[in-house]
């Protein structure tokens, strides 16, 4: 097998054309695409409705190419969308494809791709026990579908979580049932940790149950996976899973470094996961060939909840006009995209649980030199 | 004469108790204050009130420190605060200060500061020819005052400009004057470039007169200064000049380099300007060491106008939510912070003709090696 | 003829399933429809983008239902959506829909509606003359449609013109072009006076020709129609134009009353609408079965340009944190919602020589008593 | 005695020139100033400083005034700032001042004031039982000094309380103490709860003991004081009361009527609290000579939890781009200001437990007829 990547930017959230213009070329068969990671430029929160205006446009084109129907192909192929495109980050969507028969086993790991989706959740289910579980069983399927065996092959799971609005705490509440915050922000960031545990069980990272997990959700810093990164959303009913990592299943140039980051300004990271792919640098940047050999970037961060970054008060928490998580996007997004030359970076906020406390994760994918 | 810069937290907008607490150690003394410049948490638009509360706390305590009156300080003390930040800055403010009599002239170059106020500018003045001259006469009285004879010595030039306010378009329609433009965003930019083209002048960068100047204002943006970094606020009445460079007039460690940024993702002026102060790095990072010799640092950076940064479509400028000019802040200060390892970072947006166009300039203070 | 109105609730900007379900239940036939009138919950900026997910979403289903493609639809069927649901303003839409032969005349005048596209414009063209004429030509087209000769009674022209973003700024000036100004906020006002001026141009309010109104856009705010309600969005191309009033070509219980408000805070002008419908009161309140005879309710509004309101300044136009058109939606929005006693309302900012300066104008559809 | 009320506006956060005015003129004496409310131009969030500044701008006026040292006129003088001028709103502050001896009892009621504060508090009691002690004892001090002996005659009690900051929160940590939110917003809700169940307790509107209201807090919302209006900042420290009611000791031609308000439609409540104090109407608008006698109107609303108003879904609690207390405040405000014709209202959000579930209350000051 063989995976590729395209990084594709959209003109608007509505706007597929440069994948069409790709099938139409005949550079990608529609039937070959497994998942799509976006960065959509709404304001990632609740309201944010650019992730559900993308994905039902994404939809719309794979089905009138594929001959499925829309609904059985968002059962099929996980769509993470994250919104907000703050900074110098620029709207765009990597498109993941794989194509032939598992490689015989004898050349060097490259690029492994393996998605699940997991059954639908309730209202009152999101952040707490069995969303963990849940998540987890996904996780493991997705790396049975990525022919990935051990754990320490994956770089990087990446979840879409469902979230609680407020139509769905009603729906809750009329069934008797209490969610897990009223607050929606609030009920976002359980969704999330419940999918950072998820995986962190999967792939063994931490070994308590998944009750145990859920108390120390928000509440146990020290808690955490170095290879999730979770986003939440009204638009999605289920969990929705990729897995990557690496695999002699695979072949072709492809191959995937993740670092976490120790916290907003650890640049060093940045540079690390380069050089774990031998991107070359001029003058502490990516050079041209190499920024051509980067086929996605995918970055978790989180506004430190101590309210300072290496000593010094930031205001993120405490400001009322821009949530926190667009400063922490918007932030960790200038720096990365200084180190590798380009605004096309998927970058996330919410990264409790994953990765250090008030740090996150960043992930490259790129082809290796010949 | 030696100058020193002392670089205060603040914890809210208004808190000089750090200031205060220096005068009460004997660490400065009150009279040698010639200057502050500080980034307060703000929204940095027309309506950020925080640089206003922040510059009364702050004259008030010299105030009663000096025994001058308020309004007397205000005159001769320039004050430039910059509101808003986004992401890691941390609120903080420069506080500029001299003592001593001139240097013989046989010593290395040292910091040297200089300052000067025009004459209050009527609102219909604002952003046109003749607030380009008031900045340029009153940038030839700083250098003059900083013992600065070639343009050549002058790093920086922080001017602050004051705004057109709904207010202020309705005093000047009164008495049947038109301002230069009734959007407060579009008012402040003009100023802004009013203030970048005074400096330009002043240090023979820009050889036209005040009025082709003024026509090139957000036009032609070839024509820029790459020394200039303005504000522009509500606050303010009349332009407020520090200009900093090096003189042998002046002994003492502190130094100061600056350079212009290309454009948001010009991470390597931000490393030679590092070099040019002999800052040691660590896993591409200022080491604490070198962390510990800096003591002030001053972006200036801008969204690109043309809607794209390295030919990526960024959405800053089409954002209804987040002031354009809060997104380049947040983005350029993640980047900055990530190489310096440190947030109190004085990042300022609007960088019409102040550096490359879509770029802009970035300043460090700090110790040269004993 | 008889127009029906149905007044619709959506969960999200996606959902159109209350007319999924009409349509089910044969309560309305998809090929009826003429015109769509919506209040999606964006921010009603350059980059709100509920309008066209909602659009999408409609247009999808009209195509399922009609068998038309969704392209040739929205080449006939003018789809007015407005974004920004501050307050109490409630996500709805308004299906407008009309079968049957025109009447014979004999009856009292009912609510005629008529429907008329523009070609599409050039980013160059909007907001001047050209755009001007094309409204203009557009509306005469669409009085003609509803079969109403006489433009006394027209008592709503609505209208959604095509606006200049930063791509289509950038493809102008590729073609030698400029377009009507740079900031996204002010071509979309430019936009919109001229919608106004076309309509005011059509209904003879206004007898100057279109070069001499173009220059009275924002200067001459003494120029204004008072039954023009204009919007404009990136997403459409062409200007889009429902004409509203009566006309003995038609029956039925509808009807349709308009007023110009004379500032925010003209209650009087929303109670003699209800009052011209015969709408009933209780403590200041439309009655339950008055409410229950109203249709849809259409409001236009603006944040008065000169900073106060009666005399007391104002803050909406010097807020960088929330557009001054969502200040103006809100606080006009509660106003009406208090009258009628229902958030379901267009109302819509922006409201620039649409009714007098600093106001704008109120319409209510809703059945006579029989 | 006789009670005085001046409505003053600003130009801004900083601005008391209107006070030093009156100073000057003679019209009022600083040392009869015993309350100030207020409505500054901030986000009325955490990060809100127009109200620390404002405040700061009136005790250093009162100071150079009284001869009184600033800190101790803090210590007198409840100063309650709410901020967020949202939509018709203008800024402004009500300065209540009294003088003269009690009067003999033989006249009307006249409008009676009387203040109180607290001791501080700290960051782990905000939000909890002792809060609500701590309130409930300065309200009963309060009405014991504006000479009124019956809970019936107290109409309005205005409230400031401190909140958590990410500060005062690790502060209570590094104590060991937890505070009863980490999340500002939450902390703020928890704040204002416990003023109103003070309020609610003093006056015996609800008879459970503290703890028991604490865990009705933000939980069961059928618990709630008719008369209670409360605001939280991070500028205070103790709870500031001020107490409004109508006692024969007072004389004068002043009044105040409160009513609840039902939700944010009930257009009802504002015209009756009109009509308590013989407050005329032209057009459901009052009258010129009806609007010349009102001294101050207090609103208190609340975005409705359970996401809908009458029925109609609203979108203020899922709006990450605007805090939901700012929807609320402009949607009421500009129903209320519609009735009143003036947009000088004490408008403040957070209405949880005071006044029904999802309304709140309205208060005017007004003169009686002769």
């Amino acid at each position: 097998m063989q995976a590729a990547v395209h990084r594709l930017s959209m003109r608007h959230p509505g706007d597929v054309s440069e994948l069409e213009a790709l099938f139409h070329a005949g550079a990608l068969r529609p039937a070959d695409v497994v998942a799509v990671i976006g960065k959509t430029e709404g304001n990632g929160g609740v309201n944010d409705f650019t992730r559900g205006y993308f994905t039902q446009s994404l939809l719309a084109l794979l089905a009138r190419r594929t001959g499925e129907d829309a609904a059985a192909l968002a059962g099929r192929i996980p769509c993470v969308l994250s919104g907000g495109c703050e900074g110098v980050l620029s709207p765009h969507y990597l498109v993941f494809s794989r194509r032939g028969e598992a490689a015989g086993g004898d050349g060097p790991p490259a690029l492994a791709i393996g998605v699940a989706m997991s059954e639908p959740l309730q209202p009152e289910d999101i952040g707490r026990g069995g969303h963990i579980r849940s998540v987890a069983a996904a996780v493991r399927r997705a790396m049975a579908d990525a022919r990935i065996a051990s754990p320490a092959d994956v770089q990087l799971v990446q979840v879409k979580c469902p979230t609680v609005t407020v139509a769905g705490a009603q729906d809750a509440a009329a069934r008797g049932r209490t969610v897990v915050s009223q607050d929606p922000n609030r009920a976002m960031a359980h969704a999330r940790v419940a999918g950072a545990f998820g995986v962190a069980q999967a792939l063994g990272e931490l070994d308590h149950d998944a009750e145990a997990l859920s108390l120390a959700g928000l509440a146990d810093f020290g808690q955490y996976s170095d290879k999730a990164s979770i986003s939440s959303g009204v638009e999605v009913r289920c969990n929705e899973v990729i897995v990557l990592g690496a695999s002699r299943a695979w072949r072709g140039p492809l191959r995937i470094a993740c670092r976490p980051m120790r916290d907003a300004l650890d640049i060093g990271a940045v540079y690390d996961t380069c050089r774990d792919l031998g991107l070359e640098l001029r003058q502490h940047q990516l050079t041209p060939a190499a920024r051509a050999r980067v086929a996605g970037v995918l970055v978790k961060c989180e506004p430190d909840r101590r309210g300072s970054v290496r000593g010094q008060r930031h205001t993120m928490l405490d400001d009322t006009d821009i949530n926190a998580q667009r400063h922490i996007r918007g932030a960790v997004g200038g720096l990365v995209a200084g180190v590798l030359g380009d605004g096309r970076l998927f970058v996330s906020g919410g990264a409790e649980h994953q990765g250090p406390d008030g740090g996150g994760l960043v992930a490259v994918i790129a082809e290796a030199l010949a």
